[in-house]
């Protein structure tokens, strides 16, 4: 009677419990709108590997901004292991509960990875909130500031400071968003093409999709002429000397939290538009804007997954609830509480998933959602 | 940074962490109060082998329970593995973010197996409803019933029907209250301490401790010229011929679910008192009498586990709850929704908690939490 994990369906269900159950448990509980916010307590926000029990009021926090902002029945779970087996078994094995799985604070490269892994496993939305949550807010952000300087997202050249979580995910939707000239930069460097076969798989990832100037060098190097920065790294990273080297009405996204690269105060006279991830400064980024609504509209429309398409959407509407006439240097985002955000994203995410379904089976108007699963392509997916 | 299994300490949280984020968790989150319910949907009442999406709609309704009876924050986990080894892993690596553990509709002999192994590696309750719940309500009806018959549990010659979950559990916690006579029948016949050796584990062990008149044979062996017997077994097991053969005013728990060992009406002119689980007649044995209160008191008063000395506190005051004037052959039981049913239970469990604490450390007047859990003697513990 016993069965081993490669018995299972990629689902994580059983086999013996066909669709009828799932289907019939999809209508009959709550499942659907329940998403576990899923943490190892490795890389808590400001505070670092300090393991479950130190992150459990983090996730807690977290939890009731779904419940709050979305009407999500958010769980908190942190795991007590930080072996990325155990961790993906253990969110395999309890996934029958709930209609999404939300990461949270889980250090790299095991964030990755368990995302990866999980998102092929599961015929649920697996969303690690610290990569894709962080990216959608940025490309909003930025294609806002940039309008405010008179630039677009597509012919401005973009920094990125950074290749964690944060930074990768940023980097890959801006480059999915049409962003043509993104540098990446990292401790050892900018990511180039010709280091690939040396550097960590997500780095190697992202200097294949990156630096198509082939600039060489530190991060004078890639900043010097450039419309934008985003630092998604650590604290006193950018100096006002860097600032200072960048084009014409420099954008600067300084995101490292608690402490950004640099305090805006200190290049207020340089810098056009500054953005952080800071309560006390204007242009917060803040994940608050995103998550609740893209799982809204992924549980609403039963997507198995969050696809790139669908945070791209995401990133638009929201930049785009800022009325063109009122962006500013100190607005380019609408504020967390303003009620328009959640519906907007998650009408935004929906339409992208109700509009796949179409396109994978256009006499039926959609498919089963298992199938649905099956047929979404690599490239859809998530994972650096 | 990886950890394996073997490197967490047995509260199930990696040892880096120490007791300071365990025990700040405890007063800056929701973790005390926060109950999982959890299942491999193995054993659903009246389902059986339905697996975890099926067993979902169960779980919510057990959730819903707490909720509403105990203000405990319970969160369905409906497990996509049938595995202990797997079952154990998923419900350590979640522990962190709950204050106890009710396990639910797992079959045996794994659920004897996963709440043994789970108690043993956590630091707080690890509670099978199945068994401990229905223990619990059943000795504080059974009490009762025999007060109305003019009999004594410590005096009664008593028969237990199964050695599933329920069964072994009541047998073992009738002996633990005082009863001298109790016999274990199943399939095979009547439990005996001769056959100990070629017995399942669970068997082996009720044998060891009940039939002290060393009874040989089938039911009907076992049930002539008894004073109640207790069917946690199957419909149709209990016949009015055997009732018949009972002693005087027999008392006769059928409290197999869906369908009892015997319909009620068939026995009525001769047996003293009847119980079912069935809510169309009077005397159910429901538990949800007994869990609520068990949890509330153990998770108030930070019980590392939930011993047999709290469980029959629970019996008895929940047996108390009638008055001895309001006693009658159908009216054993308190309502569900009586609200002096779950604080009164909770007092007596907190209280036997308490009392446990000064007398491991009666200068203090008590000891913290994880010292107190190691040093709970195996007799005190759960299981069969």
């Amino acid at each position: 009677m016993q069965r081993r994990p490669d018995q299972l369906t990629a689902a994580g269900r059983p086999p013996n419990e066909g669709g009828r159950a799932d289907r019939a448990a999809d209508e009959v509980t709550g499942r659907r709108n329940r998403v576990a916010v899923v943490t190892d307590g490795t890389a808590v926000l400001g505070l670092g590997d300090v393991g479950p029990a130190a992150a459990l009021p983090v996730m807690e926090g977290k939890a009731a901004l779904f419940v709050h902002l979305a009407g999500i029945d958010a769980v908190p779970i942190c795991l007590a292991t930080k072996h990325p087996d155990e961790f993906v078994s253990a969110v395999r094995a309890l996934a029958p509960s709930f209609g999404g799985i939300d990461l949270e604070a889980i250090a790299p490269p095991a964030c990755f990875e368990v995302e990866r892994r999980l998102q092929e496993a599961l015929d649920i939305p697996v969303f690690h909130d610290d990569q894709h949550g962080t990216a959608i807010v940025v490309l909003a952000a930025l294609r806002n500031a940039l309008r405010v300087v008179g630039k677009r997202v597509e012919l401005a050249r973009l920094v990125v400071v950074g290749a964690g979580p944060a930074g990768t995910a940023t980097a890959r939707l801006l480059v999915a968003g049409g962003a043509t000239d993104v540098v990446v930069v990292v401790r050892g460097g900018v990511l180039h093409h010709d280091d690939m076969p040396r550097l960590p798989l997500h780095e190697a990832r992202l200097a294949g999709l990156t630096n198509r100037r082939r600039v060489r060098g530190g991060l004078a190097d890639a900043l010097a002429g450039a419309d934008a920065v985003v630092g998604l790294s650590r604290a006193g990273v950018l100096t006002r000397e860097l600032v200072a080297s960048m084009g014409e009405a420099p954008v600067v996204f300084a995101l490292a939290a608690p402490e950004p690269e640099i305090r805006p105060e200190r290049v207020s006279d340089i810098a056009a538009v500054v953005a952080t991830g800071h309560v006390d400064y204007p242009n917060r980024v803040d994940n608050a804007l995103a998550f609740p609504g893209v799982f809204r509209g992924a549980l609403d429309a039963r997507a198995p997954r969050i696809t790139m398409p669908m945070r791209l959407a995401a990133a638009d509407v929201l930049a785009g609830l800022v009325p063109r006439e009122a962006l500013s240097t100190t607005r380019l985002l609408p504020e967390v509480l303003d009620g328009q955000v959640v519906p907007t994203v998650a009408g935004a995410v929906a339409a992208v998933a109700a509009e796949r379904r179409r396109r994978v089976d256009p006499a039926a108007g959609g498919v089963p959602r298992q199938d649905a699963a099956r047929n979404v392509s690599p490239q859809e997916g998530v994972g650096p």
